[in-house]
């Protein structure tokens, strides 16, 4: 054998490493928040648990942001992916209710390159700001021969807290009661894979391509970040205005909007109660896909939807209105018959 | 164009997705611990914080397996892993006193492998159990295009629990204080970009051919489990003998040790103290690594150090063996001059 084996010439640069620590340390202290007890660089981040509650839930999901990393990456953008992923964790634990604590991410990549990665903490970072979230910790792993050059993936954690009584959820839905659609910001985080099949394969379009029903550019379109609605719906959960929410994600409302209703009842969306908005129309012309398979993949148009008393529908869309959202009220809840579907597009 | 594009059809399956997260399901199950307030398939991940606590403070970890994944890739086993991964994160918070609540996990793949994903959650499912542990949620991500076919890469988030005053750290530390070694079971998690260098492309090693320096195999010693240390350190921790911890992770002692220590003061290691297990040697001797890049990468069969008190440091030796612990006193604190370094391997 000819020479010694360093840990570098085996593909990974400590060095860099602890570069890319010191830049990211400053954007980590921009998002503490009260109850932060921790530096960066310890083996574990605190957190004082909230005080003044009656009995303090902890709420916590783990997410991805999928292939919408692949737009990124083609773009050579990298801070809007960070903000995804944490407004998408935020969105997942105010459908319990919950308001954040705090979100750890985890990065893989090949070798790491400290601007990338910079970029995505810039983008964690500021919507953790937005959300009142502390960045608490974080892993990034270098990862030779996992993923290709510039690839990477891009996974967060979040943690947040609701009162254990009076949350919002499936058991406090009844017959009568009104759906509220809060508008989307687009695609969010979801059905990538198939967009850009789609887009880039089938259609030979580029990122500064018009995107089909737009007007906007293809690249603009993909990478416009995921909505936050902490601000706009938290305040209506506290006032316990909320009887149960759904995120829309992965499976459309067919399969979000049943997460959050009993097997006794049904969500009647109505169809004619929103536009769809163009760039959804787009896609599904564009790709000439069944209506039913859009809706099971696409949140179209609809990011988030509120199950509310019908008395107080109109004064939730007023009050969402008030707070920046479009909002509107989006069907009803039903008694369920033998195979009717739990969600019924209508 | 020709057909209309299905969500399948671009490389995501959503039917066996849903197949294995019922199988999924019980395993989680069989995690569940007090606090555990959500079932499976819901958005969010929900645990009561614990009573009777003066001050309790969360702490938490996200963490990777790194390149051990090659190994368990090649080898065509996945449950060790998992157990790498909660052990790992375990150790993590138990530096800072921590007690584990509840672990998420995020696996990352090309196309859902059912197989690979419930050999995964058996393994995280048995560590949490042996830890006490609720896996509480996690995130299958199917990412066409990111991961070769049977790659996939995993991430975990943990959160514990601690008292707020009274927790071991650097603070705590003087002149005189003794460090207590805790052995590893082997490579753990560190090192593995080297190792696989080493064996598969200069040694060209199969799995089944025997580790240098050892008399078993290489996968054998590659998938051997991150020991987790909670069992027997963290009662030694709650009865306040333990000053302060590092886990021995990347970087090695000189990278880890630091950490739990002040400036002012060294660790000084008596690399006499214990005999290098065999299949450190043997890589150092088979790719003629320098000592000091060896310390840098490896644990070197020293998986957690503890600083405890002069008087006390045979008295937690002894209760480790009583635990099952192979330990030993490593070494002791000194005060440091000048440009000494803080870990000094004498």
């Amino acid at each position: 054998m000819a020479e010694g084996l360093s840990y570098r010439e085996a593909g990974v640069d400590r060095a860099a490493a602890e570069r890319a620590k010191s830049r990211i340390a400053a954007l980590v202290a921009s998002t503490e928040v009260d109850g932060v007890l921790s530096k960066v660089g310890s083996f574990g981040g605190l957190f004082r648990t909230p005080t003044g509650m009656r009995s303090p839930v902890l709420v916590s999901s783990a997410d991805g942001v999928g292939t919408k990393l692949k737009v990124a990456i083609r773009a050579g953008r990298h801070d809007t992916v960070g903000q995804d992923l944490v407004n998408h964790c935020v969105n997942d634990i105010l459908v319990e209710g919950a308001r954040p604590l705090f979100f750890l991410d985890y990065v893989g990549m090949g070798t790491l390159d400290e601007g990338v990665v910079e970029s995505l903490v810039e983008g964690l970072a500021l919507a953790c700001r937005e959300n009142g979230c502390a960045l608490l910790g974080g892993e990034t792993a270098e990862m030779p021969d996992f993923y290709a050059p510039g690839d990477y993936d891009l996974a967060g954690f979040i943690v947040g807290v609701v009162e254990e009584d009076g949350r919002p959820g499936a058991g406090r839905v009844s017959e009568g009661d009104r759906l509220v659609g809060v508008a989307s910001s687009g695609f969010h985080t979801n059905g990538y894979s198939l967009l850009r099949k789609l887009l880039f394969e089938r259609l030979g379009l580029e990122l500064g391509d018009e995107f089909p029903g737009s007007d906007t550019s293809v690249g603009e379109v993909l990478l416009r970040v995921h909505r936050s609605y902490l601000r706009s719906v938290h305040p209506l959960v506290q006032e316990g205005r909320v009887l149960s929410l759904a995120h829309i994600t992965g499976g459309g409302m067919p399969g979000n909007l049943n997460r959050s209703l009993p097997e006794d009842l049904q969500a009647r969306v109505d169809r004619s109660s929103w536009e769809l908005p163009g760039e959804f129309r787009g896609v599904m012309e564009a790709g000439r896909i069944d209506e039913r398979e859009m809706f099971e993949t696409f949140n179209m148009g609809v990011g988030l939807v509120l199950v509310v008393p019908e008395e107080d529908a109109d004064g939730v869309v007023g009050a969402l209105h008030g707070a920046g959202e479009s909002a509107w009220v989006l069907g009803d809840i039903r008694k369920r018959q033998g195979d009717d579907p739990q969600v019924l597009l209508a």
